[in-house]
């Protein structure tokens, strides 16, 4: 298994200013980069303490190629619905050029109800444009004088500038799928998958993972190919009661934050978010003992961490790359710089 | 007068890579920052070899942040036309914390065809969209639960995240405005200008300036307050036969390159943009030595671009910062740091 960082910044802005988040964020990418991690991503998400420091990934990750020398830069996610084509397809391959071709793209399809609003998008079309405005980017990047005729977007013949450096373009991953019919979908077009335990149950995510390899092999292509990132919070420390406190704080804290952004799930019922409407129930009933003993949060000394990660592997798949969210809420920077060290130190090497 | 540098990426991309230009750039702009330079700004263009290597400048302008300490990162400009409000503001946003408070944000109104064609914006919409982009990122930056009911977006209440480092919002510049009445509009609203002379005559650009500082008093603010860059291409070298050389050869690269993304104005009459369908006459008609003479734009030794910049700050004031291509075309990287250098030690200190 290889391990990367996530950043997804959930807290209030007086917990922590951006300009100290972006700078803590970027020296332990600098760290990350240093010590071996794989991959350094974030998120995309608008007006909320609930990721809206990141209204755009790119902008955060072109700082961040700046500041490193080989760890690959990951968009987790950009949301096609809220960019045109070219402008996303245009800013990813400037994010592939100033990182040397270490750019891999995942591309979500957006949940929040508010962030649709804003942006004057019907949630009904998010499937739609989330799939043409993959295509797209895949043709702009890939292709000469592109002539795009879609549901949302005509434009061309048109060649992109620049031309992103991996070829014919860079990865792409699906990001946050949820059923395994998306993940099947993924695994046909020959996209990577981006998943995060914490939101789907045990059993849906095994069916999920099992849909997408069937998927890609069945188009004939090979297992080793196959990219999967999976997402989980981390709170480590070489004292266990100081990161299991961490985790119980910070956990309580997302959700607390997370149930703000998805209020208006509660007025909101789509047929195209089948059950989302029940997500505020779901979360206001989080119990982080439970979450822990389930694995879908890791919380503990090294050797506590290594070993949940074991169960991970086992039931999941050791093709899997594992991606840390390991400053979650307003964690010091301090101890999350700790958290970094300490597991390329004492977890990552057992792997 | 201060000095900062302008990047106007105009060549074929056979001529450099995406990657090493971005390299160059950053190199330099870390040697300006080093050297005293007031500012680094870039462009926003799409699909040609005219600028097209920056279809998103934050992104760019992201990574220099990220390599700098005290310069000013302007944008030159962002085109509100192209990019929701809120992505905008956002953006924006972020590199003002990423800089540490360090950004001018600079919008522009587009002038190329295809680029609105690609968008599906009809420029008869672009100075409409154009002045309510920047006013609704003002209300973003600087406002809280803003709610937009404009022409073209509506949206909130939001409260835009993150919030920008300078207040009430960083500073907002008119860029590229080509006519008094323009420039005026700038002043009363209390934005801050950027002229590109080579596109305007003398005498135009005089009645602008003067506009400009008349409607920026008459709305009651100090003209200390007003801040005017104003952009030249410039080809600086110890030896003046090859500052010349330089000149002749990029500036005719310009103009062909210039020439293939606008003309599709051949075919382009808007009431919205008055004598551009000339553009193409006016391109062709382009003659280096004569504009020289006419001090649009800047070559030779330090000693004579000293001259030169002596007699634009006697016609338009030396209250102007200069913003200075050095290394337009594809000119080798030695020779731009080597200019960028020069000018520090031999022309800004005259000034």
């Amino acid at each position: 298994m290889d391990f990367g960082l996530n950043f997804f910044p959930v807290f209030a802005p007086e917990k922590k200013t951006a300009t100290d988040y972006y700078r803590e964020v970027i020296d332990l990418s600098a760290l990350a980069d240093r010590l071996g991690f794989e991959h350094v991503q974030t998120v995309e998400h608008y007006g909320s303490p609930y990721g809206g420091y990141s209204p755009d990934p790119v902008t955060l990750l072109a700082a961040v190629a700046a500041r490193t020398e080989r760890i690959r830069i990951t968009t987790g996610a950009v949301i096609p619905a809220f960019t045109h084509p070219l402008k996303l397809a245009g800013k990813l391959a400037m994010l592939d050029n100033l990182s040397g071709g270490r750019l891999d793209a995942g591309f979500g399809r957006g949940f929040l109800p508010d962030e649709f609003d804003w942006f004057g998008i019907p949630m009904s079309e998010s499937r739609r444009r989330f799939t043409e405005g993959i295509e797209a980017c895949r043709r702009l990047w890939s292709e000469e004088n592109v002539k795009w005729e879609g549901e949302f977007h005509s434009f061309g013949p048109v060649t992109l500038l620049p031309r992103p450096v991996q070829r014919p373009h860079p990865p792409i991953f699906v990001a946050s799928a949820s059923s395994p019919e998306s993940c099947a979908a993924a695994g046909t077009a020959g996209h990577h998958l981006q998943v995060v335990p914490s939101i789907v149950s045990h059993g849906t995510l095994l069916d999920m993972l099992a849909a997408y390899r069937k998927a890609w092999a069945d188009a004939g292509r090979s297992l080793a190919d196959a990219r999967i990132q999976i997402k989980y919070t981390c709170y480590l420390s070489d004292d266990r009661a100081q990161a299991l406190a961490w985790g119980e704080k910070f956990e309580n804290n997302y959700v607390d934050l997370m149930s703000g952004a998805i209020a208006s799930w509660a007025a909101t019922q789509s047929d195209a978010y089948q059950g989302y409407e029940k997500l505020i129930e779901k979360v206001q009933q989080y119990d982080f003992a439970k979450s822990l003993r389930d694995n879908k949060v890791l919380a503990g000394t090294p050797a506590q961490v290594a070993e949940q990660l074991r169960a991970i592997q086992g039931a999941y798949g050791d093709d899997l790359t594992v991606s840390l969210h390991l400053n979650a809420g307003y964690l010091p920077h301090r101890d999350a710089a700790r958290a970094v060290e300490l597991f390329a130190a004492e977890v990552a090497p057992g792997f």
